[in-house]
């Protein structure tokens, strides 16, 4: 059950149905937001009857939420929600591809990257400076010297940056710079680390993990939502299959799924997805026939001399090549390409 | 190793050639085809040296064939496959729809979903008469009945016939009314059913096994085409997943990955591939985006009376709509859908 | 629902109780057992009112069955059944070993074979006449010499024979000879072949599918019995996994699941299970301690040259080692291992 | 490759080896031990020569790893290693049990428990007082008063206490009660906490994540032991199924798999592996017989009240009949229960 305050209800008034709340035999847990205040009970609440909250000063409505989750769920938000990053780049309207090099490597590496992404028509850039990485003895990326670098990237194209953050010390660094911080699909359920991004409030890329199921996503930003941030993108980037013939097993479907259940905006990440060059275009085009708000794709100016993931990365000239294709599939499909910030839409005639 | 004789080699060269393969302690499996025969070896034929071979008349070409499926892939034949059925329908060119409900009912029933499916401009008509149900206790097909009802709906609409074999007897049953005969996924390693319609020589609608690599599938198409019989279309219609919120999952990167590996045609069944009527759509234009040949898609008169599979199954006007987006999607990737049998290509402007 | 009739009730009873299930608008299932005939109804029938069926003459009992398999469950059968192959090898009462190679190869090495599990104590022989192999150019089995070899060992070593049927033509060919008829794990949900056993009314050996839930498992065990064969043994093998480290993903929790939910006795095979020779034996222990009534294991003479699974194969000094850890653990558990038919008990002192 | 330098190796050689790694274009990562110091390679090292290293001064020997993982493999130290917590309980040698509560609910609860599963013979307690759970609004657990509670019941029964940490923060206050740290699944890939654990020395218990493979797993043990800290015992827990009949799928070819793989001890979670309590019985019989080196079990003094994973939870007399069986399983493979602390050993006469 959660209990919507009115907009302009006084802390009093919130402690009162919390104390109710709390007579009741439940844990009231307050979730202060930009319009309102609502208020959740922790525990099985499934035959809470709500009725005497509802009459209470200050309530604006009483919901009972069916599903596990519910500040994230559709039957809490009707509206499909969107999310902006950087000078005007928003997700849940037009498509936003966000691209660029699995892990920043060089000061050359990561502009030459970056301006071809934006020639291109990307929307952002992505890049790695802390890389979650299965071996202690690969290469975990450059660090704060990274963030610089994607800052430098960003003063030169003009692209909002989005960036992975591993832990609770690295998110605040990684928020100093980053537009967007990236969740990855190992860290989807760090609670520690969903806590703290939800309290830095910027906004955030949720990646799925790899034997996550949709419920289990939407729990994982319901925690980024309860600490107070809406501002949460979430991302499809393929789960654990049993054929070795991909990287993982792709799963597109998610992405029509959570639209239906869920207001937030969803994202496709088809070289993760698939792990092989050649599959990245045909699933990049089939994401955006599905109806996703948006691409994650991997670029790198020479992906065989790439230090991460080379054998995923679009050479520059696929990635463009890519973007003619999905304006045109968007097009097909009454939507567009979100231009690169600074520019003019694109003209498709 | 394949060995492809010249077209017009005796038969007495063949056997001189099968006669040395046995002496280099193999066996060889002669495969006669419409233009030429391939003898292919059994056994780990890794190390084998076929130089002797290539010298001996008649030989055309000896082919060292690294996967473990020789005459279905690319290697063997670089060229992409056609297959037609009935009356002029062709997968491997412009996109084939197959359409109808998942059980023949009732004539009744079967009339007005082919009439419904002809009207919205499918290419053919899909129904079961025989039914591989998990339950003993569960419908199980109207059996013959069902395929004289198919035979029907075809003459009223001119709409080909795709329709399920389960065993070697009804192989031969199905394959005297049905143009296209389709072999379900729990029958993908049915072997003996394999070379029963390898034998048959009608075209063949291979599904996906659950639990199936992509190299398996290739391998089951194999047992078809080492039979003699090249008509055959391999279908992805979703593996087994953990996330029970769909009833399969739909790998639809096994698309791209099929057509990179083999010659033969790929079409997609998003509605077993999904489950969920709501995401039969998004997935559909999603597999055409991704490069398929084709589609198959339950729809039904009145699904929520449908024997079998009614969650999954479009409603005829859903359909229709889809067929308007799946259209726009094809031509933006400089595709057309295949027109209905005997009716004029659809004007898009 | 269920309506099992009297013992002795005569036909014009049973035809009165499917008379009156038709009027009620299902369709009656006539299945007759030694003992007493049910009938069951098809359709969804959760809602169905038995009381008037229940006072019908010649009903003994109307059940509901809540779960979708009737008479493989526990529901409809409280207690444990046991099988009985050739010479007195019971299956649900003491542990049964059924050990030999995967494929019968020629008369040297299945008698070689045979004597070796023999002299171990193995219970019973396995060894396939006809093997489903992936490939189409794989070893397929000797077919009708490899039963004449299994009938040969039988005679040379008293152990009765469990061998695989692929097809219904096939399945009559091994009925003759085998004592226990095996359906491989890709052919679990071929119908058709699940019938004819059932109608053949030998033992059968079920193997489950590499994706099918128990639930599916319980429901091709019931196609057999609906046909009135109750002589039917469970097997776990193993599912497909996503860690390439084994050849399946052995799921032994399969093993107390199903004891929990059927009658049927179950076994495990912990060679196709696992797919690697050092993990069979403890993987063998395991499923004993798990509750298993039996193993079916593979050994050959000389793994190194087996025409198929050598790699999983136990040299035979391995399994002899294997069984007498087996036979400590059974003892530790208050069970014994079945000896070899025609043998005295094996002395533990 | 790994560079084992001698005992007594001064940091100048140390140093200079490190130095001559980089002029080879690799970077070196010194791992100093207690008996020695170890450097090994970042960057993928296949191919390097290190016979002029392997003359160097101080260098005892070079090591060419084939695996991914290193420090963690069989081939860098092929004698078993054994860890041992509080007072005197070891893993590695005879079976280790630990059991408790999910999480610590009251004082009542946790020494109730304490108490009943000391009586059955566990050797160490387990329960969470931070938990990580799927949604924000489910018990969270008792924080800093849960690991009160656990020192004081320790101090009751002398059991040395498991509890789990989920952050780096969490981790050092863990340190200051816990005798061993859990890593739970969904942390296996928190590489910035293992990372933390390894600085921290404790003994840890590392468990594997839903869809991680055995590579996977030793990786992330491997990053402990890369920070210097060899105390760590790996758990198998059940991976992510396809069948919603248990709640995980109980790997328990993990077990001999990764003794054959690694050094390091290995324990078995059939609670959370199955997560069914009539399941847990048979099947940590079962890792007993696989040859696990100890057991992690759910035991709640009234598991139908439990805040957490009550439908897994043993009753403590359920506990204390498991643990008769499992002396007896493991005394006929020829090893011993750990006897609780304190207590002389069960005389099983």
């Amino acid at each position: 059950m959660l209990v919507v305050m009115q907009h302009g209800a006084t802390q009093a008034q919130i402690d009162a149905v919390c104390s109710a709340i709390t007579e009741m035999g439940y844990t009231p847990v307050p979730m202060p937001g930009e319009q309102r205040t609502a208020i959740g009970l922790v525990g099985n609440d499934r035959e809470v009857d709500g009725t005497g909250i509802g009459g209470m000063a200050g309530v604006a409505q009483v919901i009972y939420v069916t599903k596990p989750f519910k500040q994230v769920s559709r039957e809490w938000k009707a509206e499909s929600t969107t999310v902006t990053i950087g000078p005007g780049v928003t997700f849940g309207r037009d498509l936003v591809v966000i691209a660029g090099p699995c892990s920043v490597e060089s000061e050359q590496q990561i502009l030459t990257a970056a301006r071809a992404v934006r020639a291109a028509g990307a929307s952002a850039l992505r890049g790695g400076a802390y890389k979650p990485r299965s071996s202690p003895y690969s290469f975990q990326g450059l660090g704060a010297d990274g963030l610089k670098l994607l800052a430098l990237a960003r003063r030169e194209t003009g692209l909002p940056i989005v960036t992975e953050a591993m832990d609770d010390e690295g998110a605040q660094r990684v928020a100093e710079v980053a537009d967007m911080i990236q969740v990855g699909a190992r860290n989807m359920q760090n609670y520690s680390l969903l806590r703290t991004l939800g309290r830095l409030g910027k906004p955030v890329l949720l990646k799925r993990g790899m034997a996550a199921t949709i419920t289990d996503l939407l729990l994982s930003a319901e925690y980024i939502l309860a600490e107070g941030n809406p501002h949460v993108v979430l991302c499809e980037r393929g789960v654990r299959g049993f054929d070795a013939a991909t990287r993982n097993l792709f799963d597109l479907t998610a992405v029509p799924l959570i639209k239906g259940m869920s207001h937030l905006p969803v994202v496709a990440d088809p070289s993760h997805g698939t792990g092989v060059r050649s599959l990245v275009a045909p699933m990049a085009r089939a994401a955006v026939a599905a109806g996703a708000d948006g691409l994650i794709i991997e670029v790198h100016p020479t992906p065989e001399r790439a230090l991460s993931d080379g054998a995923q990365s679009l050479f520059p000239e696929q990635f463009s090549a890519l973007m003619a294709e999905l304006r045109k599939v968007a097009e097909a499909l009454g939507r567009a390409v979100t231009p690169s910030p600074g520019t003019a839409p694109v003209d498709l005639g």
